[in-house]
C-alpha cells in the first residue's frame, strides 16, 4: 500500500468516527488485497454472504480474439485489477478469487456529456464511455467503496443489503447527465453469451428486467429491480444483435421512451439534469426468480434513500461476522491481513433465494426453501479443504444451510448428485471429485448440522455412482480412474478414495455396516494409483498398465489437475500413516516433503497453467493453489512436527501479506484465507470429515473464537516472536497435551489453549 | 373432397359406430376444409379452446432464404398444406387461420432404420426424416388425426386434452426404431429464432425440458412434460450451435445418454426395439409456466395410458360444444360447412394457464388466475367483429374468462394496455386499433360479463391514451391519425373512431357523462377523414391537407391496411346512418355498395398484398378479409334489405364450402367461420359494442341454439331454397317485427324467430 494511500484511508477513518460509529474489526479490513495480480478479489460492496457483489470493473474484455482465448482474460474474473487507470462502470455480481470466471452483472456507469454507449477501449483515452480514475481517490471498506470518476467529475459509492445494491453519484452541474445500464457486458464475455435480456421501464423512476446468458453456468438468469431517486428526464437503449426479425415492434420507434426493450446485446440509458455536487442514488435489487422477487426484495431490504444508513448496516453486519474471532498480533500489518483473510471467507457461497425464500433450483423450476436459507456458488473443489471447516467454527448456522441447499441440489439434480461447483441454479462441473459430501461428513462429524443421516448418505451414494461422471464407471469397476479413459486419473482416483471415505463415516454415524464397509473399501483405492517402483502415485492405463514415459513434475498429461505427483502424490488425508508406510516409512516420507519444498521447478513446469504462478510456489509446493493445502501439516505425521510449524509461518510469512498482491493466488473462494486463518490460529483441519485439527505454530499473540452457541475458544502464545515459531508445548484448559492434533469438540467447548513457543524446535 | 377419401371417411365413421358410441356434430366436422391455399387451417387433434393444437407438419420452411423472406412461408402457417406429399413431424402449437405465423412447439416425429436427424427437403425424396402420405391413408375428425408414414410404414394417432398430446404410433417389427424430438423446428423458422432449448431426461421414460422463441412473439417461452409408454433403450441429441463456450460440459460426452441437453438448436432422439404392430404412446404436456407445471398437466388430465378413451372424451367435448347450435339445411353439405365452420371458431383463444390456475403474465412474472380461466391467442382486429360477439351468445362463460384475461393482460402491460394481439405472454402488436375494448363493451351491452364496469372503463382510458402508441397522440390532438405522422391512418383513424364509441358505451353504463361525453365526440373522428370532394375517406397530412396523389382502389400507402378506400372507407359502424348521410345519403350510399361488389379490380390492386387473393374477393369486396364484413349488411340501412339478403346468401355460397379450399381466405383465428356461423342462422352484429344484431337471410332451413343458461333460440324458416333468399316477414314468438335488426335480449330468451322467405325482394 503506498503511502498516499495510507494517508487517504487514515483520513477517511476520521471522518467515520467523527460520525460516531464505534470502530471494528470492518475498518481493519483493506479489500483491495488480491486485487493485484492473481488474486482474483474485488474490492467493492457487499454483505456478508451476500448476493448482490457491487463492485468496479476496469476493463472491458473479451474472452476471445479473434475466435482464440484472450489469455488477458484470466485477470479478470473478478472484474477489478489494480493496474488499470480506468473503469467502465459497476457491477452487481462477482466470484471472489475464483480461477475461472462469469457473472458482472448490469453494469452501471454514470457520465455527463454528450450520450455515448460505446463503452471504448482502455488503450484508447477517450474512446468510448469508461473513465480514468486514480487510487487516490478510491476508498474501500467492508460493505463500502469510493471512486472518483475523474473523466466525468463524478464521485461514485457503493454500498449493498443482502440482494440490493446501492450506488450514489455525486454529479456536477449538467445539463447532460446519463446513467447507462449496460447489459452486453459480462465478465469472461464472448459473443453469444447473452441469451437474452429484457427491460422494462415501470414508471419514471423504476426499472425491472433480466439478463439470461450462456456462459461457465449453462443457463443463467438474473432479474433485476433498479430504482433512481430522482426520476428521469428521458431514457433509451440500443441494440447490437442482427436479428432478422423483429415481429411487430418495428412499428414503434423502439430506442427512444419505449418501456419495453429487449435482445440479447443492449444498452439503456437514463438521461437527467443535474445540480453542481447532486447526489443521483441507485438502488439495484436482484433476484434467482423473477422481477417482482427483485421488487420484492428491493422493498424489503431498503425502504428508504439513506445511503449512510444502509453503508452503516452494512458495516455492522461485517463488524458483527468479523468480530467472532478477535486477535492480538505481532505486528499491526498481521491484523490488516488476518481480517482482510476472515473477510475473504465470507464472499461466498452467497444467499440465492428471494426476501420470501423462493429461489430457482437446479430443475429450473422455482423452489420455496422450507426451513433453511438456500445458497449458491460452491466451489467445492476449492473449499471443502479448510473454507467449510472454518464455517463449522465460525458459520455453523450457515453452513447447516448450505449443506440443506446441497441437499436441495442433489434432490433437483437429474443426475441424483449433490453439487460440484454449484452457480445460480445450474452445475458448470468445474474440477474433479464430489467434494460436497466431504462438507457433510465434516459438519456430521463435528455435530454443527441437524440434515437426516440416512438422507445425506443417500445423497452420497447417489452421487459417487453415476457411471457417466469423470471416469466414476472405471473407478466402480478397476479400483482406479484409467488415465486413458478420462483424464486427470490420479487426482480423480485420490479425491474419490477420500470422498469414499466420508461417505464411510457417515454410513458409520447410520449403524449401516454393508455400506460403511463397501466405501471404506473404495477408500483405498488410492493404493491402485501407487507405484511402489517410482514410489509416486501415477497414471494407470485400463489395461492395468503405468501409462508411460512418466514425468513427475509435468502438470499435463500425468494424470494430475493443476499438480504434478510431487506436489499432488500426497493426497490421502484420511490413510496418512498407510500412506506414509506405502510410501517407504517416515523418514524417506519426510524427506520426501523436504524436496518438494526445496527442489527448483523449471519454467517449463508452471508456464502452462494459469492457476499456478511463481508468487505461489515455494520449491515445487504450489501454495498459490489447492491440492497441496494439507501437505506442510504432514511433517506431524512422520515425528518432525516442528517442519510444520516452520513451514506454515514461513508460508503465512511469504505467501500472504497486507498489500495490494497480499495473496501468492486466486483467493479460490475463501480457501486461500480459509488456510491463513487456521492457520494463523495454530491449527489446521488436514482431514475435514474428522473431529481432528493438525497442530500447527500460530501468527497471532493471541486470539479468542466466540461461538454462535455463546462458548469460545481461547488462544494464547507464550514468547510468540517473529523467530519463535516451534511450538514446545500446547496445554488445554492449563492441561499439558502430547499430541499433534487437537479435536473439534475439546475446542468448542469454552476451551483455553496455550501455545508455548521457543526459536528452537522440540525434536 | 375426393370421393375416395369420402369412402375412407365413412369407413372410419362405421368403425366408430361400431364402438357404440353416439353420433354427434363432431363426426360431422371435416378439419381438413380451410387446409388447401390459404384458409390456415390445421388438421390435427385438439380439444375446444386447448392449448394443445397437436398436428402434422407438411414442409420444413425458413422464413427467410439467403436473407429475403422467403414468400412460401405464408402457406405454412398453420402448418399444414394439403398438396405436400410429405409429413416431418407431428407438433403441439399452432394458431388456426391466421395471415401470421409462430408456434410449432416440439416437433415429434417416429422413424425406423438408420438414425437420421437432419429433417431433409420435401423436394428430394429420402433426403432426411421426413416421410411421405397420402391423404387415402389420412383421417381427421375433432380431438383425432389418423395419418399413415409410407416410407417407415407406421400409422400414427393423435388425440388430446386440453394441455396434453396424446400420440400412438403403430411400428412395424425393428430393431431399430426411433421417436424424434426436434426443437429445432419452427413454423415461420430463422437462423436465431430459437433462444434457448432445455431437455431433460428424469427416467427411462420421462422428459422435461423447454424452449424459449423470438419471433412474432417477442420471447415466448413453453414448458414441457413428455412421457412414452415404454422405456426407450437409449437416447441422445445433437447440437446444431456453433457457441464458442460451452463451460465445463465438454468434459462429458453430452451427445449420448446424458440426461441435460442444452442449447440454441438441438434434435433429440430415443431408441427403441419394436415387434410388428408395437403401439409406443407419447404424452406430451405443455405448460407456459415451468416443467413442473407440464408434470402436473400431464399427471391430472392423462393419468393413464388409454389412448381412446382420452380420444373419446376430446370427442365429447366437442360434440358438447358443437351441439349449442343444432341445424337442418338445404344440403347435406352445409352442415358439414356450419359445423366445420363452427368448429373453428373455436381453436382460439386458448386456454393458457396449468391446471392449477398459474400462468406466465405479459410482465414475465408468474401469476395465478384468480376467478377466471387465463386466456392468450388474442386476434383482436379479426375476432372482435364476429367472433367474440359468437361467443356472447354461445360461449358467454368462456367471453367472461377472455375479458378477465384481457384485464389481466392490461395489469401487467407496462403500457397499461389491453392486449392488442395477446401471444403467449407476449403483445406481437399486430394491427391495428384497440379492440378488446369492443370485446368488453359488446359483452357489457349483452349483459353476459361481471367485470367491474369502472375497471373496464379504466382500462380503455388507459389503452386509448398511450401516445406512443400507433399515432394516437396525433389522433387525441389533431382527431385524426395524420398519414405522415403514422401510415395505415384512415384504417386507424375510422377504427380508434369505432373503440372510443366503445368506451363512451362502458362510460354511460358507469354514469359518467364526462367520459361518455369525450369518448362519443372522439368517436365523430371518422368525419375528419371523409373527403367529400371524392367522396372517399381518405388519407390526410398532419398539416391539415389531403395526402396527394389518392387512389381508392390502391391498397398500399393510400392510409389503408390490407385494403382500399372503397372497400375499407364504409367503416363507421356506430354511426351508419350519419356516415350515409355524410356520403350522400341512402341512394347514393347504396349504389356505392353496389360498386364494391360489381367493380372489375384490376390485378394490379390484389397481386401485392398476401392477405388479398382473388379467391376471396367479389369485384372490390373482399371477404377473405376482416374489414368489409360488415359491408353486405349494410343495405339494410338504406332502404334495400333485399340487396343484404341476396348479397350474404350469394356470399355463403360462394366464400364458404366443404371443400379442402372452403375458407376463401385466411380463417383468422375463427373470424371468418364466425362470420358463416351467424350469417348461415340470418342475423350478424355490425356494431359490437351494441345489443343488436343486423337482419340478413338464413341458410339453414332451422336452427336451435342452446344457451348455457338452458334457454334457447329456434329459429325456423318458411319457404327455404336455394333461390328463396328473401325475408318477405319474420315473426319473433309468433309477432310479426317490422324492422332490419334484432336485439339480443330478446334472442336470448327462449324466442322463437321465423323467417319467411321468398324468391322475390320485399322492396
Amino acid at each position: 500500500m503506498s503511502t498516499k494511500l495510507s494517508l487517504f484511508f487514515s483520513l477517511v477513518t476520521v471522518v467515520c468516527f467523527s460520525q460516531k460509529r464505534v470502530a471494528g474489526p470492518a475498518d481493519i479490513v483493506n479489500p483491495m488485497i488480491g486485487t493485484h495480480k492473481m488474486g482474483h478479489t474485488f474490492p467493492g460492496a457487499t454483505t456478508p454472504f451476500g448476493m448482490v457483489q457491487l463492485s468496479p470493473e476496469t476493463n472491458y474484455t473479451n474472452m476471445f480474439v479473434d475466435g482464440k482465448y484472450n489469455p488477458d482474460a484470466y485477470k479478470y474474473c473478478a472484474g477489478y485489477q489494480y493496474d488499470d487507470k480506468t473503469i467502465f462502470g459497476f457491477s452487481h455480481t462477482h466470484f471472489s478469487g475464483t480461477g475461472h470466471a462469469d457473472l458482472g452483472d448490469f453494469l452501471i456507469m454514470p457520465t455527463t456529456g454528450k450520450l455515448e454507449l460505446n463503452p471504448g477501449k482502455a488503450n484508447e483515452p477517450g474512446s468510448g464511455y469508461f473513465s480514468n480514475f486514480s487510487h487516490e481517490n478510491e476508498f474501500a471498506k467492508p460493505g463500502y467503496y469510493m471512486v472518483k470518476l475523474d473523466r466525468y467529475n463524478i464521485k461514485a459509492e457503493l454500498t449493498a443489503s443482502d440482494r440490493v445494491g446501492f450506488h450514489q453519484y455525486t454529479f456536477p452541474k449538467s445539463e447532460s447527465a446519463h446513467i447507462l445500464l449496460d447489459l452486453v457486458y459480462n465478465i469472461y464475455n464472448y459473443d453469444g453469451k447473452n441469451v437474452w435480456t429484457f427491460i422494462r421501464v415501470e414508471n419514471d423512476s423504476t426499472i425491472t428486467g433480466y439478463r439470461q446468458t450462456h456462459g461457465w453456468g449453462r443457463t443463467r438468469t438474473v432479474y433485476f429491480a433498479m430504482q433512481f431517486s430522482k426520476p428521469f428526464l428521458s431514457y433509451g437503449h440500443k441494440k447490437y444483435d442482427n436479428s432478422p426479425y423483429n415481429g411487430f415492434y418495428r412499428r414503434f420507434n423502439e430506442e427512444e421512451n419505449f418501456p419495453e426493450m429487449a435482445g440479447k446485446n443492449i444498452r439503456a440509458y437514463f438521461n437527467f439534469k443535474t445540480e453542481e455536487n447532486e447526489k443521483i442514488q441507485v438502488k439495484f435489487a436482484l433476484s434467482p426468480v423473477s422481477s417482482e422477487g427483485a421488487l420484492l426484495n428491493l422493498k424489503t431490504e431498503i425502504p428508504h434513500w439513506d445511503f449512510q444508513k444502509t453503508r452503516h448496516e452494512t458495516r455492522d453486519k461485517w463488524n458483527k461476522e468479523l468480530s467472532k474471532i478477535t486477535i492480538e498480533t505481532q505486528k499491526p500489518e498481521d491484523e490488516e491481513t488476518f481480517y482482510t483473510a476472515l473477510y475473504h471467507t465470507m464472499l461466498g457461497p452467497i444467499v440465492y433465494e428471494d426476501v420470501d425464500g423462493k429461489y430457482k433450483g437446479l430443475d429450473q423450476n422455482i423452489h420455496e426453501s422450507d426451513g433453511f436459507t438456500n445458497y449458491t456458488v460452491f466451489s467445492l473443489w476449492d473449499t471443502y479443504r479448510a473454507l467449510h471447516p472454518l464455517f463449522n467454527l465460525i458459520q455453523p448456522k450457515r453452513n447447516n444451510d448450505m449443506i440443506k441447499s446441497m441437499l436441495a441440489h442433489h434432490d433437483q439434480s437429474v443426475h441424483k448428485m449433490l453439487p460440484v461447483w454449484s452457480h445460480y441454479a445450474n452445475e458448470n462441473w468445474c474440477m474433479i471429485g464430489y467434494h460436497s459430501i466431504s462438507v457433510i461428513a465434516d459438519a456430521i462429524a463435528k455435530n454443527t448440522t441437524d440434515v437426516d443421516l440416512n438422507r445425506a448418505l443417500t445423497a452420497g451414494k447417489n452421487t459417487s455412482t453415476v457411471p457417466y461422471f469423470d471416469g466414476l464407471d472405471s473407478y466402480m469397476r478397476l479400483g482406479y480412474v484409467p488415465e486413458d479413459k478420462s483424464g486427470n486419473s490420479v487426482s480423480k482416483t485420490l479425491e474419490f478414495a477420500y470422498d469414499d471415505w466420508c461417505i464411510a463415516q457417515i454410513a458409520k454415524k447410520t449403524n449401516n455396516t454393508a455400506v460403511y464397509q463397501e466405501y471404506l473399501k473404495r477408500s483405498e483405492n488410492y493404493q491402485n494409483v501407487y507405484d511402489p517402483t517410482t514410489r509416486y502415485m501415477r497414471p494407470k492405463l485400463n489395461n492395468g498398465k503405468w501409462k508411460e514415459p512418466f514425468d513427475p513434475l509435468d502438470t499435463h498429461g500425468q494424470g494430475f489437475i493443476e499438480g504434478n505427483a510431487l506436489n499432488y502424490g500426497f493426497y490421502v488425508p484420511h490413510n496418512i500413516d498407510l500412506m506414509i508406510e506405502m510410501m517407504g516409512g517416515k523418514n524417506k516420507f519426510a524427506a520426501q516433503l523436504d524436496q518438494v519444498f526445496s527442489i527448483k521447478l523449471d519454467d517449463k513446469y508452471i508456464a502452462k497453467n494459469e492457476d499456478i504462478t511463481r508468487d505461489g510456489i515455494i520449491g515445487a509446493y504450489v501454495h498459490g493453489n489447492e491440492p497441496g493445502h494439507h501437505i506442510p501439516y504432514l511433517y506431524n505425521w512422520t515425528g518432525k512436527s516442528w517442519k510444520t510449524q516452520e513451514r506454515v509461518r514461513m508460508i503465512m510469512d511469504t505467501m500472504y501479506s497486507n498489500s495490494i498482491d497480499g495473496l501468492c493466488g486466486n483467493d479460490d473462494a475463501g480457501q486461500m484465507s480459509a488456510w491463513y486463518v487456521f492457520s494463523a490460529l495454530g491449527f489446521y483441519p488436514v482431514l475435514p470429515g474428522s473431529d481432528q485439527y493438525a497442530i500447527g505454530s500460530p501468527l497471532v499473540k493471541a486470539a479468542t473464537l466466540h461461538f454462535e452457541n455463546g462458548k469460545s475458544l481461547k488462544i494464547k502464545t507464550v514468547n510468540q516472536g517473529p523467530k519463535n515459531v516451534y511450538v514446545q508445548k500446547i496445554t488445554l484448559n492449563g492441561k499439558e497435551i502430547d499430541r499433534d492434533y487437537l479435536l473439534h469438540g475439546e475446542l468448542y467447548d469454552n476451551a483455553a489453549l496455550t501455545f508455548y513457543l521457543s526459536n528452537k524446535p522440540k525434536r
